[in-house]
């Protein structure tokens, strides 16, 4: 039994099953989805609760973010990091946010004053910690435009920082880095056949993660311009190289990352590369 | 400052202010609505959180069911009730539910299990009043596909109980009868310029609401036929009877639930009644 | 019971309802709506099947077209006509079409030729009476499109004759005019209470149906000026004329098809009339 | 031949004259809508074209906004105005804007320097008139982004002001006032039938523009108190009273601005008025 | 010319002919499509309808499903089938359905009862082969709410069974068996230019389907673990193997099921292979 | 700084960059995307204003039509064509347009007369040309309705000539024709380190569109059958043969037109190629 995030992430993880080779088809209105593998059966739940349902056994395993995982102290097993999105490198943070016009720098300026925030408990333990008596107060929502008018500072969670600008807000300390993990039950990684199943699903989420940033190139090289080519170019790493029935050329074949692409296809139509293609991938396992 | 609660109940509100006589716009994204009255500022904000900033004092008053104030232990004015549907008469109710196919038909049969909702307080009280040691689990939401997978009984809210029925459920007990109320905060209550605007907020609300189920009807009446008609229909309160130009002739005038319409309208024809016209209301103040 | 038309009438349907004063609410994909009065059920079938189970009498009465009840040769009361759109006061026809370009005039001219439609038994009829042999197809839809391509002629159904001649096609014969109908089952037309119960609905839907071409207008009149006004625009049926506490002025009121009010008002207000109000109105029942 | 607005005021124009009562029918892409009035014929073309062929004589008459009448300099009859929304009483302005860092505060100092803007005649016509040698570069729209990246000042329409504090922008001129217009050309103007037309399009359109802001207001009031509400209320402009059957009581009805409705009704209940009813208007003539 | 069907299949009808290089171009209200291939020429119409044409010659070929070709009796060739969807490998089925608290177990108990379908003919000559007398009506669709108000049974069409589970009915036969399928005109499959375009058209539909279900994979293995990942993985049939430049490595491609690719990969990377790339596929013909 | 399209080309320039290795990202209501390159930053405005913009030096470089540069006569550098749409290989042309019925046939008719374009310049150039005095006016939109109501004549860009047709017009005279550009400013061209950056744009935008109509083929093949391949299918351009394991069989690899792929695949299997597969590209570069 495998949990899955309800939500904002719900989307992007059926998404992600797919590329890794599993179907997953949800009915409107329904929790149970199905699931093209008769191995496996999964239910889609606020990400907030995953880790709750996999401590208690009821998932063998499931995804859900770091920072629900310690704001519930559950005791799962941490399988793999399962970064989603490519479009940034950066990791999501919970930060603790004032308005950008307030005078206050420190954590420990807002000793007696109000926070509120999503993560009460992660947020109450971090001022335990400091020894700064503060009133945390649950938020339902909408965190981020609650100072100044109903709170003095906020706890909120943020990729890139723009909708803490665009709300006028300033961060004065990161409390948490996050990002999607697959856990497991404890009981369910001590039974084989389970943790066979779990790390197979891990390994393909990784591969198809992988293949989102890379793209497959080949192309035909004069033989003599191989070197040249291998040595200018250390991001080709291992590429396939074969022999052509014309002896003289042979196809050099590689995965690259997406990025790359766009620097290096230049340069290698400079260095003699012909009929340069770039190809999709599905899964990417090294 | 009026709280205004967001969500589920935002458009409903919006549309019986607009009928009260008060033009709130909202803009994408923005909780801070603009309203067509210098004297009105509001927020929105979820309806769970309404009543704790009306207590605080950053709102004067607001509109948010009982159930949270009752959860908050919001220390508030309860200025009036607002039953928002005509759809139904019924409230809304916070019932305890467990699978149809269950065993359990009392509370206390749940001694020692565990119990899914989002009204923690609430039911954590009710368990405590009855002696009874469970274990109160906060549910982020769709709590009603929780049970029998992920814990054994819920309490969640229904109007109609659909959706208890529709989920396999069966109601083992009703803990909380809810609707909405315009809230005041107490000192905000105790200035007589604020419960001035407050009152005239709350007369035209409850207008509003009562003009909803309400219709207009108006005829003309052969003088004789009249006391037969006042004396047949006694729902046909309060009627306005005017002298027309025809000396045989009178306008009778009145307001009548919706409902009633259907019925008395065939029976006013047969009692001689011409022109009948029924329209709609804007608002209705005894 | 009550039969009501699912499809391009549902919507119009339970709006006419609504005005008449009963709330059908219907959840997707379910036939059975709820109406918020006890003493009524119903079911939202296709409109070609409505006469058929009204005549087998799972349905006391039902809403229907006359061409369907013609098609179906149901043996059921036609309790009165329901010409639902204000917007043209031709009823819909159906009619036997040809190409624009054809030589094809007459019915006759089709001897030995394949007509599409949705309305086969009636088109079989058509040209049996007229002693012409015919090959006529059950069109499944999009019925306009076929001719010449597919068929030599169709019968389709058109209310303007604006999509016969965005087709390209001629009209060559007109076999049906038909309009919504309610109608009853003859055993339950017999039971006097349920006879009663259709009388009321069908005085309703009438009601509300009248009221949608038609305004309320309210005026004062110089009492010098009310003969004038009341002999130059006769479509002031029966005005309602009520003496004002001023003894020079009356108030004048009345009901007026609303195509009628543009042209009127600029005249009453030439005759004296002041404070001209129009308001909408729900049902008018005379 | 009436000349329609298409483009943001295509709706609100349409549900005006629908009030008004003319029903105008568009299909998708078409410019020629049917209006349910045999004397009428309409087309939709851009608000900012249409002066220009009510000038040529196309159409008798058309709706445009009167800065475009300006820009085209069209030599037509403005018969009226027709402030379209009622959630403000501002008119729209056409405003000069820097950004708001930007050290210019005057005209002048934006000699030779570009400025961008939909209204090239016009504001070609205002730098002349000070003397200030300026470039004006037409604008094909999303003015407001482009100071200061792109040009140095911009000229663009407002209505409150919000999308130019929104930009960062700084106004520091109006140039134009300006709010819809009915215009008529010259020669249709002349002649007395059309004259009489456009004359009746004027008065309905602003009876059902007016209504758009009003409400029916009505009550009974003991006699005695029927003086007391009248000298404190001098918004209850021409009541109309009549009399009661019961001689004790008096019926009170007014039409009111809505605005005033949510101060005024209070106070009539303190005063005695009872079943006061608050009902919605199509059209309001005085 | 060349028959589609319209309604369901419609948009995965031209996703397929894109996938196998026809880029069928339809504009909304049309049934003639454009395709970007000056030898073709395609209608959309109803699938219970194509297979009419054909026979009809109107079209040489069609795609609609084996139950209308059954239903219309059409005298075609049947070219290939063309299993669209890839989420089941279970053809779709006409069952014969009551309700699932109704004591009916078997067909014949329905003599003398009501049956509703879409299938008339089929399901009337199914009845009199087992020589049971049933009243079977044509229903316009929403066939499985009908049962048990409105008839006794229903034959209807479903792929997993869900839709009849959902509507409480159980199935006590299979009348059908149905899959989409090609076909083509008899008179059209004899002339060989004809035949040679269907056989195309054939050729690469199958090639499009084919690849939706298949991904490419390739990886570098050490030329001494070869033979154990051949026999090992027996469905990796065919496999191209390459020499790379380092000698003791090869490099090797296939086609698999992407089903097989999930539990294939561990396999692959267990037994020494490395950089394991799975890459989409346009089109796949053995 | 790159000026990108706003507007139709909007979501296809932002495809074409995806694929190009790019990703731009929007905010609605923003002219300022970002876009994962930290030496690329963009503008998106209208395309009639991107090359006077790239003229004053504010874009480096940009994307816009051929008929934007002509109108706006900018002094750019235009680097490479980009011809966005594969559905058509005609370019996008502007044409002078007469109502079908009318007797104009040569542009010297329209002397005297007036004509609506939004390419007002270019419009006045072509006739001053000709020495034909014409009356050219700018359209703000809906140009192809104008004729005959509004003008006599217009100019407008087509692609197929569908919505010439579709309004009933006909075709005189072709003035321009049209298609994407990438362009610079020539300053920036004239700095090597910002004119290398350009050129990797034009190659890589060129190889993602490039590689839209073009797919991946490989098969296997008998050695003996390689030389009839090669010059049986000319069009097999290039192709990439490598040594299979078995001796006999050799394994072709090509890229190949996606039209091309239907025609080529069945001729490839009488040939005697087994598993063929077909893929998709990103990027082509030769």
């Amino acid at each position: 039994m495998l949990g899955l995030p309800k939500g904002s992430l719900e989307e992007s993880t059926k998404s992600l099953f797919a590329k890794a080779g599993w179907k997953i088809t949800t009915s409107s209105r329904s929790y149970k989805p199905s699931i093209n593998d008769p191995e496996l059966d999964g239910r889609f739940i606020r990400a907030q609760e995953v880790s709750r349902y996999v401590e208690h056994g009821f998932f063998d395993c499931g995804l859900t973010g770091y920072d629900w995982i310690q704001e519930n102290g559950s005791d799962v097993v941490e399988v793999c990091d399962l970064v989603y999105s490519r479009a940034s490198v950066l990791k999501s943070r919970w930060v603790l946010c004032v308005p950008e016009a307030s005078d206050i720098t420190k954590p420990e300026q807002l000793a007696g004053k109000r926070v509120a925030t999503e993560l009460v408990g992660t947020v109450k333990r971090y001022f335990e910690k400091k020894g700064v008596s503060v009133d945390v107060e649950f938020s339902w929502g909408a965190t981020e435009v609650k100072v100044p008018d109903l709170v003095d500072a906020i706890v909120d969670i943020t990729e890139t920082g723009n909708s803490i600008r665009a709300n006028k807000l300033r961060i004065i300390d990161t409390l948490l880095e996050t990002n999607t993990k697959l856990i497991a039950n404890k009981a369910s990684w001590a039974n084989p056949a389970k943790r066979k199943k779990i790390e197979t699903i891990a390994l393909l989420l990784r591969g198809a993660l992988e293949a989102e940033s890379k793209v497959g190139l080949k192309m035909n090289l004069p033989r003599t311009a191989l070197d040249g080519v291998v040595k200018a170019l250390p991001s080709l790493r291992n590429p396939t190289i074969s022999q052509l029935s014309n002896v003289e050329w042979v196809a050099l074949e590689t995965i690259i990352d997406e990025n790359v692409a766009r620097e290096i296809i230049p340069q290698l139509k400079e260095l003699g590369a012909e009929g340069i293609v770039e190809y999709p991938l599905n899964k990417v396992v090294y």
